[in-house]
Order: structure tokens, then C-alpha cells, then sequence
């Protein structure tokens, strides 16, 4: 561990955000899940949330390459138990789908505590976990085909709460408690 | 082909953007240019660029699913005969790479004719490439992972274009001049 290495451990630590998240429903594709969980270090996630996350194989497996590294996948056994873990911990819960009455996803405020359901590729979000959240979100789309792909929702989504917690100066002074900081801080330095 | 399938193709045909685009520069999994593809159709690219997409195959093959129908792909045969056709076209060419003084990409005005450059997911875009750019852009990243993935650094910005553009009202009219707009709906009826 150099120096310069520890130095930046911390300043990556110092802008994590830990009331920001994503809970990813039956999200199966390594590549997907690679790709949201590396958008989730870049916008500063601390820990991601996941049901059902390799397809029923029940031992997870490293398929996320470094991001998994740096950020916290918590797998849960199923979607009420996630979305009961979230609201216990006092996050609004913005299912991503792609239902008319959606609210257009730049109207919504992500400087509050926040995490950003997203649905199987093929399925998208349940039924069950739309009606459990706290509220539809969609990007707008313009042309023939009618959905994304998972990560890139993902990812656009995330982009705008990074915006706006810029704006807001979330990421100017840590925003995790002193004895969780200790905690990951040690965690990552053995990485 | 119904009524309603004509009026959906003349809706999106109405909101195509001629003047936003993609360039991708030795961009060879199949899963992150269809990705790039269907990200393209949402914003209103009507046609894509592309410098050897397979990664060597000579043959163009059908990878990217849908979006590859509604959103042409045009093979150039290099780098700098795709930078030659897009700047003759009077289009900006931005790279997008992960250099320290690239411009955050939040602060550039895409309204007017703009190519978004994007590189290899091993290599990012040449030293070539980058050369012949009018200028280098990035999405800020606050973690540990060095880069995003493809098709997510290209999804966040285009849906920034996006953005920008429904502000300046550039989806309310056509955009594509009546014989191009022919041409385009003609081809879009028989798919
Ligand atoms: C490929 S889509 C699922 C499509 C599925 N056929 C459906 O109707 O929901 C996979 C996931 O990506 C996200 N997604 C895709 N496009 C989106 C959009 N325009 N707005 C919000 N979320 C989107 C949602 O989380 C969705 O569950
Ligand atoms: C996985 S990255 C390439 C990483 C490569 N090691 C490099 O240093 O460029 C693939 C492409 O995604 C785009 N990209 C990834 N992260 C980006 C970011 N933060 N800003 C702008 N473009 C990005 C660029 O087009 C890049 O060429």
C-alpha cells in the first residue's frame, strides 16, 4: 500500500454517498450487472441492492469485475425484504419503468435519501415491486424501440442525481459517520 | 401495416435529429453497440458511424438486435475518412475520453451539429482519433473504477443532448429536409 494509494482510498471515501442506491430486481447479465455496479462507484453508491441477481444460481459469483470491488452488492432473498430493509433505512423507493404515467425522471429530487429499482431485462420491474414502491420514473425516449437497456436507464438516472448532488455539495464533505468511515476505510486498505 | 404502426413511424420520423450522432471507434461487443444503438434511437439519431464495429469481421453482422433497424449504421472504412465524412457534414466532433483536462461534459452545447467520439472498450479512443477531434469531453467519475463502460458513457451524454435539445424545442418540428424525410419514411414502411 503506497501512500499515494491510501490518499486516494480516502478521497474516493470521502465522496460516498451512502443515501444513494440502486435495488436491481432478477438483473441477470454479468455484463449489466458489471456496468450498473461501475456506474454505481463513479456516482459515489456506497453499497448496491440486489434480488435474485446470477438467475436462482444461489452462491454468488463474481461476475462485476473490479466495480464489485469498491462497491457493496447486498443480495436479498426477495424483493419485500429489500424494499422493507430500504424503507427501514429511510430511502424513498423510484421504480424505473416504462409506464405511461411515469414521472419524467429530471423532475424528481435525488439530494434526499433515494434508490432506483430496476427490472430484469426481459420482464422489467414486477408487479409486485412497482406497487411497494414510492413512486415510476422513466427517461424519455423518442423513437421506435421501447425500453433501454437496463444499465444505461441505470446510468442516465444515476448521472442526474450526481448532477444535482454536485449542485447541492454533497460531495464536498464526507457524508458517512465516523465509525462506518473507520469501518470501510479499513475494509478497502486490505483490498 | 396499419394506421397506427404509419402514424408511430411519421411520430418518430418527426422527432429525428440529422444533426446528432455517433462515432464509434473499434466499439466490438455486440452487447454494448446494441446498447449504444438503442440509447441512439431514444434521442432521435438517425444515423450512427462506425469504425470497424466487429473488430475485423469484413462483413457487417446483425449483432444489435431492434435498434439496429431504426437507426442506420454507416461503416467507414478509418478513422479518418469517418472524421472527413462527419466534418464535411459540418459537424463538431467530440471525443469522449478520460483525460484530465477534457471538459466536463455537462458544460458543452449540444444543439448544434454534434458526433460523439467513443473508443474501444480496452483502448478508449486513438491518439489518432483524439488528434483530429475539435474536442475532448468527460462524464466526472468520483470512484475507484477508471472508466465507464461503453455504452453507459455514451447513454449519459446523449440523453444530455437530449436534454438541451427538448429545451431548445428541437423535437417539436421535423427536422430532416422533405426529401430526406421521404426517402427515410418510404424505407421505414417496407421494415
Ligand atoms: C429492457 S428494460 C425491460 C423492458 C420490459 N419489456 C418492460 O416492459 O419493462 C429493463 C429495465 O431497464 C429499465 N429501463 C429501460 N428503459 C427505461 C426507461 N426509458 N425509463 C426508465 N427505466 C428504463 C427499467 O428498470 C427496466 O425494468
Ligand atoms: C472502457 S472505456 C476505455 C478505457 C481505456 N482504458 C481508456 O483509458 O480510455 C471505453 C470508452 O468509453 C468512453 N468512456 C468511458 N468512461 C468515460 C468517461 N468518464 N467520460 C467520457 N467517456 C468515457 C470513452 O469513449 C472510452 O473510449
Amino acid at each position: 500500500m503506497t501512500e499515494a494509494r491510501r490518499r486516494r482510498i480516502e478521497e474516493v471515501l470521502r465522496r460516498r454517498q451512502p443515501d444513494l442506491t440502486v435495488l436491481l430486481e432478477n438483473v441477470h447479465k454479468p455484463h449489466n450487472l458489471s456496468a450498473i455496479l461501475r456506474s454505481c462507484d463513479a456516482v459515489g453508491v456506497l453499497e448496491a441492492h440486489a434480488v435474485n441477481p446470477t438467475g436462482g444460481v444461489p452462491t454468488f459469483n463474481e461476475t462485476s469485475g473490479g466495480s464489485h470491488k469498491w462497491v457493496y452488492l447486498r443480495v436479498h432473498s426477495d424483493i419485500q425484504t429489500a424494499i422493507g430493509h430500504l424503507r427501514e433505512l429511510g430511502f424513498r423507493i423510484y421504480a424505473t419503468a416504462l409506464w405511461e404515467d411515469a414521472q419524467d425522471f429530471r423532475e424528481v429530487d435525488y439530494t434526499g435519501p433515494t434508490a432506483l429499482l430496476l427490472g430484469a431485462e426481459k420482464w422489467g420491474v414486477s408487479e409486485e415491486a412497482l406497487a411497494l414502491a414510492d413512486g415510476a420514473i422513466q427517461v424519455p425516449m423518442f423513437g421506435m424501440v421501447q425500453s433501454l437497456n437496463v444499465s444505461v436507464a441505470a446510468a442516465v438516472i444515476l448521472f442526474e442525481a450526481q448532477r444535482q448532488r454536485l449542485k447541492a455539495g454533497l460531495y464536498e464533505k464526507p457524508r458517512l459517520d465516523p465509525e462506518l468511515y473507520q469501518k470501510v476505510l479499513e475494509d478497502w486498505l486490505r483490498k
